[in-house]
């Protein structure tokens, strides 16, 4: 019996001895190789299938992946392989990364990060939970979500709730540098990923509904010292604007080109928040994201055009200067955040190659836009039941080119006044959930809120870290349809929707497109689904413990594919869930429409890895 | 587009109103069989091996299924089919029901219920959410934890932590009634399943730490009016023993059993806590468990044998009247409760037929009795390294007959001294975690712990509701070894471990043997394990979200077998991780083993569902 134990001690220590080598050695390998720059390993890493390097799998945001060994004929066959408990009950957004043989894996507040090793079914290599001041919390509009970790340099970047953007060793979860990006006193948070393009990582800001203005910083990812801010509204100098360089629709925007649509100080708490996706095009050095809704709510205590809020802006990566900016929703009057990711793609439209930009917005409207010029190519609406306007200008001669064509009876800009059916509620045709696109197939594959509301907007006044939202809604499924979400294909050259499968509740999470042939999405319910990407045929499905509110990555290890998701039920669409809400009217109007919800599923914060059999 | 609008919502609302009437018809053909009595139904129900209608499966708590659709050949293609998180963190003991349709799952603290729907995923069809002041958490000294549910007459019933017994309509979820058993002030809280044997349901009480008396209650499930009430300790009228009738290894108890046991009024905060399993011989109508550890910790504090804690009962079911009592641990030194389960099984010994009870006890013996008479057949350790006792004194003829022979080393009796390498720990060879048998190798699967302990006693005073404990442990596994559990297959007979398979940390799961040959259960790091019944080989594992303290049950549905288990890490062995704990010597001593857990799992209740690919 001794024996036998001795053997087992021996063979134990040894196997922890190996794995510790195997680790280290996978780690220098990485770590050393010697790029030249930061951004040269990543585009590097980025373009083996095999690992997931960054929040979107790629600097183009197309969420698509090399791999085929799953496919369309065989993903019936999928089964979870592993999983692993965040510990974390709320909502979980977001996807994990893996670097070589290790995933790292995040969760919403407190943000703990966990390094897994892929070799040992997710034995926790190390575990990073910062300590945070509680009171953020309330200042989450919308749960306490965090969307994600950034790799560059041999560091895991993680961007926490209180705006504290941290550089991990990623081979020992210590603190490399860690700095303090805003003040969560005034309602500023961080819940967008970080991103990290040449030599450095850049995060935006959440608070539109505490009136924060918003901005993009770029710290340097050796030092984390700050390299440029650009902010959303104000003076030219604060957005790092160039009066006659920064264009807009073929136009210089000119002095003051934010400062002129708005009335006296209010850009100053005017929002126009940065907390979602960012791309990157290395050929015209240009990186993309949106800003999201103006502040209050309300707008009739806000006149003008509220720029640049609503706005997708390029700018250069080295600089921050703003290359051309589009504003989509001018004078917001619904809290249609312009933040979704800009998927990058090169596709021939009339015959030409055009270098693309791709952007769903929460106000309906898919956008195809030239992303090294800003010039708009198509703008239609991918829910048909969208109301409050009916298309977009696209008459290059009128004034109006590029505005959307309003329907005044969906205005909310009479105060008091309860305008009712307006398509789509504020949490937009599509929020922060990304969608994918397949280079195959030339069609893009997006996980849709289909879900109107009333809004009545009242005055409110402005206190530092104190809700400044100006409007009571409610939400609930378009007239005379039970699905709250739809999940569609559309194609961005010509505007169309090619396919278009319903779903219960809003798609809130974000899909994965492969080579395989097949495409990936998570349900509000918790059901992993894949479907066809040619046809949207349902080819499997399967129930995690949780409503699934992230985003679905795939890598391959040890010659085989997985597929993973983060699942946990909770973000805008499952904040009656997240945050115990039991009044229709609570939480931003989220619980209307999402009560039901609390039938299929519950909190609780969890990966499930998925692959075919072995046998 | 309205169209199809229409029609998916028609199909909708017929698919919602047939899945109603599928559940309500389900229903109403179990609740309306007209069985004479509550236990005609559930002693048939337990019979049909497609539903897991009690705790263990069965009254015998043999946790054995006759289902064999999986088996020893094909059980390495198992996968999860469905899995449910229960929005709960800490640790998940004891196991879901199946009822007709219907899967019944519990949660620790604040011990939610919840009804899911085996026709949908588990589609949510209830949820019950007691309303219990928090101020119980720090009564329970072991975590938080609820080991599960009982079903008879149309009524699920749950035992809160605050000592509530609840009925809830199966089918609604409705309170039918609520009684209040205890008094969690005085250290008093409810952690065990509640039992169903013939008209009356049972339930213990757990508060050994606390210097509680424990007793068993019998409510009739019909109205919850108290049928009757039987103490560990005190007179026995109390006891509800008759001198010249209760019966101890062959021999009448005589009058003042307990009191002469005890120095003065010490029995009144005796503990002998009543939180293990229950189980019940319909034949015999006698009902079976054990009493914890006698209170306080400290033994030099309550000199003599502190009867009746860590016994063995047999109680008349109808009347509460003790049929007999076998003392295993006289006045404990090491809180080796004798909570452990009662496993009743029919073999022969030496050609004989015999009614048996075996049980393993946390003294590290596994004891075999004529379940009838209380006679002693077999006592033999189930770790070789139990070194606190020699053996039982198996000689009938010795006025020690049945008592362990000491090691006086081992003995903690000297107050304010450290006794190091104690086998086992205070958390016993085996704790809460219940082990099975098959009839068909006639072999019982044990789940154990191999962890030793440093035990030093201190002087301590009661106040109600303060912890009333007196010792400080340090718990490790035994010199020389690294697992710190053992999968057993044990002879009942012979007292002979006839296999063994080291595990990392204990195994506190609970076993499931079936009929194909396959034996089921849970580890600390969150992996279920199918092994051969046979022979023990591994022949499958499956990484859960989280640690695994619940037990593995199986049933049939759709013609499809499933295995299910609750994984939750926490639970005594736990406890470092769930309640936070990171000093070595607190949360009762466990953290120091136990802390590498951390390496490996994380917090999260759910449920995996577990069957063979339909392909």
């Amino acid at each position: 019996m001794l024996r036998r134990v001795g053997f087992a001690q021996i063979h134990w220590e040894e196997r922890m001895r190996n794995l510790l080598l195997a680790s280290c050695f996978g780690a220098a390998a990485l770590f050393t190789a010697g790029y030249a720059t930061a951004n040269d390993e990543l585009a590097k890493m980025a373009s083996d299938p095999n690992q997931w390097v960054m929040p979107a799998g790629n600097f183009a945001n197309t969420r698509y992946s090399e791999l085929k060994q799953i496919t369309a004929e065989n993903v019936h066959k999928l089964q979870p392989a592993w999983t692993f408990s965040t510990g974390v009950l709320r909502g979980h957004e977001g996807a994990p990364l893996v670097i070589g043989d290790v995933m790292y894996v995040h969760a919403p507040f407190p943000n703990t990060v966990f390094a897994l090793d892929l070799n040992n079914d997710g034995k926790i290599l190390w575990k990073y939970e910062p300590k945070q001041d509680p009171n953020v919390i309330p200042v989450m509009c919308c749960d306490t979500v965090n969307r994600g970790l950034s790799y560059a340099d041999g560091k895991i970047f993680l961007h926490q709730a209180d705006t504290t953007l941290v550089a991990l060793d990623a081979k020992s979860g210590a603190v490399v540098w860690s700095v303090k990006d805003g003040d969560p006193s005034k309602g500023q948070t961080g819940t967008d990923a970080p991103f990290v393009f040449k030599d450095k990582v850049f995060i935006g800001v959440s608070g539109g509904e505490f009136g924060v203005r918003g901005w993009v910083s770029a710290y340097n990812i050796k030092d984390g010292k700050l390299a440029w801010r650009a902010f959303s509204e104000g003076p030219d100098s604060d957005l790092l604007v160039d009066p006659e360089k920064t264009m807009s629709l073929g136009k210089p925007v000119g002095k003051d080109s934010s400062l002129k649509t708005w009335q006296g100080d209010q850009w100053k708490i005017g929002g126009g928040d940065t907390w979602g996706w960012f791309s990157y095009d290395p050929a015209l050095n240009l990186m993309y994201y949106g800003s999201g809704n103006p502040s209050t709510w309300n707008p009739s205590q806000r006149p003008g055009d509220n720029k640049w809020s609503m706005t997708i802006w390029a700018r250069d990566v080295d600089t921050g200067e703003a290359k051309w900016v589009y504003q989509m929703t001018p004078h917001d009057e619904w809290d249609y955040d312009g933040v979704n990711e800009m998927i990058l793609t090169d596709q021939k439209i009339d015959g030409k190659d055009r270098k693309l930009l791709t952007h769903f917005d929460r106000n309906g409207f898919g956008y195809t836009l030239d992303r090294a010029t800003g010039e708009l190519l198509v703008a239609n609406k991918y829910d048909p039941k969208v109301n409050w306007a009916t298309g977009i200008n696209m008459d290059k001669a009128s004034p109006d080119y590029g505005r959307p064509i309003r329907v005044a009876a969906m205005s909310t800009e009479k105060q008091d006044v309860n305008v009712k059916g307006i398509c789509p509620a504020a949490l937009g045709s599509k929020d922060e959930q990304p969608a994918a696109y397949s280079p195959v197939t030339e069609l893009f594959y997006v996980p849709t809120n289909h879900v109107c509301m009333d809004y009545e907007p009242f005055r409110v006044s402005y206190t530092a870290g104190q809700p400044y939202v100006g409007a009571t809604l409610s939400m609930y499924p378009p007239a005379g349809d039970t699905n709250m979400g739809n999940f569609i294909a559309w194609d961005g050259k010509t505007g169309k929707i090619v396919w278009s499968n319903p779903d219960l509740f809003s798609d809130w999470g974000g899909a994965l497109a492969t080579a395989g042939g097949v495409v990936f999405y998570g349900t509000l319910e918790g059901y992993l689904k894949a479907v066809d990407a040619k046809t949207g045929k349902e080819l499997f499905k399967y129930k995690t413990p949780s409503g699934i509110i992230g985003n679905v990555m795939t890598y391959e290890h040890g010659g085989r594919q997985y597929v993973a998701v983060l699942s946990g039920v909770g973000g805008w669409a499952g904040i009656g869930l997240a945050a115990g809400l039991t009044k229709p009217t609570d939480g931003l109007g989220a619980v209307g429409g999402y009560a039901a919800l609390a039938n299929y599923t519950n909190l609780g914060g969890s990966l499930t890895v998925f692959a075919l059999p072995q046998d």
